[in-house]
């Protein structure tokens, strides 16, 4: 089913995978039928929904239908999205991905390193089109940034003592920066003011945290039928979460019980304590506030229908599951 | 021991280590703990010394010492070199690399693809930073060919009927194509014609291309201790290779004994029939043309000092071992 906002995008969406598809078609058969796997890894579009919403709520001139950069700037923030679940899903040696078997899974790890490096190749190469510097500098920033943020949450598994502050700088930069960027690049081919291109960017990374703190939720409180992809792979991982982190806070002398939760991978355990002390709904409090400085700093930046959809867009993150 | 290159491109080989390790130093301190694991990765540097050379043979300035945007396409080509051997280590499994131990043994996979990532953006972006529109077309297009070739040797894994010309597309695209690369950066950037431009790409190519011959040979033919890695992994992966090729093209018949020595990991036995039935010549012959075609060209476009100098390195790679 199509999302609302997939119906007020209309076009322009398929547009951005119009120039997905194209730019991705190789006179190799080998790679083609690699990419033709990928099918199972599109989801929403969140990140070209974000280019082109930005895009038209800084947007001054007649047009309201986005133009054929705006397409391939969208394109480019999926690509890079793309690259980062294949190999996400090499490391976490996951075989489900929105219910569909993982390219891993179909492949083979070792065709999963090289799609995803091709994928990341190609959203340079497509960047690269727009013959923009600016745009390539910011991109080669943010996948900067994304890369560090993995390297610094893969040095601090099993870490019990990560501080609050590390936890909200790993999850910035892993998943909030490429979401910042996409409004910014948006922002920036609307010809918008540098007040508004900050203002963008500064939604993105606040829906960015947000989604990120809920998708941590719901590993620790979904069932695989509900989210898609096997649950509780933070605990496997050892990755330490908000509602986690947030507990321990308030109650350090229950770092032992975490650590045996994390040692037994027992996540039934974990959701208990963390429901009993009321570190979920500290963590959904969490993402409600994020969501409205997001909706805030936006509605005093722009008014129009474009930035309606992006503050709905962000409130939809606010529902608990 | 210093490379007889290395002493003739002085300090400005060290002056593309400096734009390297200046580009990789990060904020985080677990970023640059895995980044410095990267010095057991540095080689020759042979594609920097390509794109230096290429530069200087081009050059018609009075400077005969390369500016900063010449070291910075240096350092760009070097980083691509550096992301693929560690993704490739982590696809081969391999313990090994120069003599040392690799990344993925150091740190583990998750480390590895993720520090070939971060290696990959770090490119791109050191390559941005030039604001040059065709040199990040040119860089995407690069490393979208050179993922591909690696997408299509991994298909064609255990492909006994693998034709001549898709092996030379694949050891083209995988290899070659970062040298050639190398070398046309370069001539771009010393502001050379059109000809000498195409002229040094196909240098670039035909040497990669011999290097790549070389280097499959190596994997046959020599020792663990002669080439600092473990040697067999081609005939252990399935991967077909010149001489090979060669020897069925002639000897049809000779298909079972290979499909044999592939099933049981036999490179002593694929050794002593390539040598008895003349293929390992067969390559080393290619390899001469190669080298004689590349020399040959370049020398009806420039004669000059940087010029011998490619030259010379061209013929280095005609030695046997």
């Amino acid at each position: 089913m199509e999302s609302p906002l997939g119906v007020w995008l209309g076009e322009e969406l398929f547009g951005v995978s119009i120039v997905m598809s194209d730019h991705l078609a190789s006179k190799h058969v080998e790679v083609s039928a690699v990419c033709e796997k990928l099918e199972a890894y599109k989801g929403k579009m969140l990140r070209p929904s974000m280019v082109l919403l930005s895009w038209k709520a800084v947007n001054q001139t007649n047009c309201s239908c986005a133009p054929e950069r705006v397409r391939v700037a969208g394109g480019v923030t999926e690509l890079i999205h793309l690259a980062t679940l294949v190999h996400d899903d090499v490391l976490d040696d996951a075989d489900l991905r929105r219910g569909a078997q993982t390219i891993n899974c179909l492949l083979g790890n070792e065709a999963a390193v090289m799609l995803g490096d091709f994928l990341l190749s190609s959203a340079f190469l497509l960047c690269s089109t727009i013959r923009n510097p600016e745009l390539n500098l910011l991109l080669g920033r943010v996948t900067n940034t994304l890369c560090a943020g993995e390297l610094v949450q893969l040095s601090n598994r099993n870490n019990i003592d990560l501080s609050i502050d590390s936890y909200y700088q790993i999850i910035h930069d892993k998943t909030a920066s490429l979401i910042a960027a996409s409004c910014e690049m948006g922002a920036i081919l609307g010809g918008g003011t540098p007040q508004q291109i900050k203002a963008m960017k500064k939604f993105g990374s606040d829906i960015g945290v947000a989604f990120q703190i809920k998708d941590d939720l719901l590993d620790v409180l979904g069932e695989r039928s509900v989210i898609g992809k096997p649950a509780g792979r933070d605990l496997e991982k050892g990755k330490l979460t908000l509602p986690v982190i947030k507990m321990l806070g308030n109650n350090p002398s229950l770092k032992p019980n975490v650590i045996t939760f994390i040692k037994n991978n027992d996540r039934d355990g974990l959701r208990d304590l963390l429901e009993s002390t009321g570190s979920v709904q500290c963590a959904y409090e969490e993402v409600r506030v994020l969501v409205d400085s997001a909706t805030k700093g936006i509605k005093q930046c722009v008014q129009n229908d474009a930035s309606e959809q992006l503050c709905l867009l962000a409130e939809q993150i606010n529902t608990t599951i």
